[in-house]
């Protein structure tokens, strides 16, 4: 197995990014990191993703992997001893993969409604479809296959954490951004998230919440000027 | 390893479902089949796929497992011995991960997109999406990391094979469909579309052409009709 250098080309405020961040972080593995500017793509980063043109790109020797899951998957299979990430048994790790399929296609979609809805009927769809996502995320904590857990990953971070993880942590800014009340509806989805941020290599690798939220407050005030 | 009964709910017509049948062929595998009238979906359905409401659903024993690549993943993690789908190096693993991402992101959609067109500038621009992800299949088959091979699981079919093959096929059905002629232009993806069509368990799995062909044409009427 050539070790290689990593270099990993990431925005800083991309959930996305951050996933790969937070799993090299929890792999103990050293990088280089490029941060680029996504209104003005380098070269090199267009080299090596052409297809997409979008980061997470990580460069291992001189072996480019995109796509945030298939990155995820790669560090696990590359460095599989090192604090393993996905789980051994097949049933675990399909449900594993479920859940970050749902990540992707349902919470991250609901969250990008809210900070680009332009009324109040646009604005409660979208919390609407952030109150279902969390619904089905509460059950699948309280009775799913991942019930009775701290993590999804046992007692320890794994692979789901990092993407439900990191993902949550942007949605807590987005309800602050766009002043939705969540209240105390979702008891173990809220107490999971609590326990994650309060991990210590979390607490490294994300930005602070302040910062977040100025820049999805920025993000949200750029979509309603061109409205 | 629990191996119990295999049962998929399915719809002839989802490419989805045909990833998880052709799969199922390659690793011989026999399962019961229970074809789901989507406009009515069965109680069944909806319990072991709460979230999405989707097929295709693998039920496995008592194990749901759902997402068609999660499934496809399950099988080759479940059953790794027969006919292994997915390649052992992480790298080649990365790459496949990343294209079946492109298969579900980028190409399907195209094609809905020319199925859904109302007028000429409409159907162009869905074409020319068609044809701008063909070029970068075209270039990875030339190029890229699979190039020089017959198929992308090398001299068998494999994952990628199973994901884009039955892609591509509904592909020729919807430019039959939509008189859209690719021409020449893309030498590489035809001959290996022509070699994945032509192996047997292919040819036992994909519904003929001609009822692809109706079943889209039938699509394509009603979503003009509702327009």
């Amino acid at each position: 197995m050539d070790r290689g250098e990593l270099k990993l080309y990431g925005a800083w405020a991309s959930p996305y990014v951050l996933h790969v961040r937070l799993a090299l972080k929890l792999k103990g593995l050293d990088y280089d990191y490029v941060e680029e500017n996504l209104a003005n793509k380098s070269a090199a980063l267009l080299r090596l993703n052409p297809v997409h043109r979008k980061v997470p790109v990580l460069l291992h020797g001189d072996r480019p992997i995109a796509e945030s899951a298939a990155i995820l998957e790669y560090i696990d299979e590359t460095w599989p001893r090192r604090f393993p990430l996905m789980p051994a048994d097949p049933r675990e790790r399909a449900a594993v993969r479920f859940w970050c399929h749902f990540a992707a296609d349902k919470m991250i979609p609901s969250l990008i409604a809210i900070l680009r809805s332009a009324d109040e009927a646009q604005r409660a769809a979208a919390v609407g479809e952030v109150r279902e996502n969390l619904e089905l995320l509460e059950d699948e904590l309280r009775e799913g296959f991942f019930r009775g857990r701290r993590f999804f990953g046992c007692e320890k971070l794994g692979f789901l954490d990092i993407v439900l993880g990191v993902d949550a942590h942007f949605l807590r800014g987005v309800t602050e951004v766009a002043e939705v009340d969540l209240g105390e509806d979702f008891p173990s989805f809220t107490s999971w998230l609590r326990e994650f941020e309060a991990q210590p290599e979390v607490q490294e690798v994300l930005p602070p919440s302040d910062t977040i939220v100025d820049f999805l407050r920025g993000y949200r005030r750029r979509i309603l000027a061109q409205a």
